[in-house]
């Protein structure tokens, strides 16, 4: 029976790319979420970094369900925002996984702003939590610029309002194959899952 | 006949201030305001940097006016959005001049984040524009940490949850004379006023 570890998100979208990261990843480990753990509660996301808050989920879960769990928190760091929206990306118009909302608000608060200060990047802090207390962060960034608009359907958050360095097609006109290859969360998972070879 | 200067800014909650600091300062000279020059077109505040902004609209107003021309950039700066909102912070909501929408928004945003992180300061900066194209840029800064509800019927802005450092009411709760004392727009003022002696 091979081992099994549990994402700590009950985000479907991070659900997803998660299972595909890990899928090209080859590990013999069976992948649960938490829709097998309906009673795990919401762990309040209330670090001020993407680490602190990646452990938090981590280890919440790890120790609800008995089993390795990995998190991640991730978020977008616009330049002229000194970072922000950063941890605060989920709920950045106020309430938490409005995504149209928040990027909406984003492209009005920068609508000013000119093309030589649209600089953001993408961060993702990974996290595998062990039942006994111990933990692995691995971390990716992918750098870009904000355009004025969105554009592209696949993705989610603020994918459509971003565009990589070395793309003329935002994060959400890319491939999911094409994200992930160069994605925040791509690089800090790919990053985990040699700790979780290690430890699982 | 006194020496004349004119107040960049349209914002009648920054004309009282500005008046009030100026008046304090006893310079024998005529402060004017922007309500006498109604053709004076609106500057983008496309900047990204308080000294920026205020240099743009000083300089405007002082070529449009032929007179000195006095002007400031002021917003909130929170530790934990990295500076934000920053120069964005009158149109944070989206909207320029919408005080409660921005007010809300950040309380909201904030509304996870505990009392070790709720660090935050005022910045201003204030500049003296002349006709001849030359300047001086002043800058001031009130720190303290923002509370979860609004107080206070003084004040403008962040005012009503912002509670400065040695003190136990908001911004909003202070006197126009207590305020002036420490504010950041009191300080980059009182420190504009000598530029205005020596140049007007």
């Amino acid at each position: 029976m091979s081992a099994r570890i549990v994402l700590a998100t009950r985000n479907t979208h991070k659900v997803g790319e998660l299972r595909r990261i890990l899928a090209d990843a080859q590990l013999d480990v069976e992948v649960l979420d938490l829709a097998a753990y309906p009673d795990v509660p919401d762990v309040p996301e209330t670090g001020v970094t993407f680490a602190e808050n990646a452990l938090l989920k981590a280890h919440a879960v790890a120790r609800a369900t008995g089993l390795p769990a990995v998190a991640d928190d991730s978020g977008l760091c616009v330049d002229v925002l000194g970072g922000a929206p950063g941890v605060f990306s989920a709920r950045w118009a106020g309430r938490h996984g409005d995504d149209l909302a928040n990027l909406d608000l984003l492209l009005a608060q920068l609508s000013d702003v000119g093309e030589d200060h649209r600089g953001a990047h993408f961060a993702c802090a990974a996290v595998l939590a062990l039942p006994d207390g111990t933990d692995r962060v691995a971390e990716g960034r992918m750098h870009g610029r904000l355009i004025r608009e969105a554009l592209g359907a696949n993705g989610f958050g603020y994918d459509p309002i971003f565009v990589p360095d070395g793309e003329r097609r935002t994060s959400a006109q890319l491939t999911p194959a094409e994200k992930d290859a160069i994605s925040h969360r791509g690089v800090a998972f790919r990053a985990l899952v040699g700790h979780v070879r290690e430890l699982v």
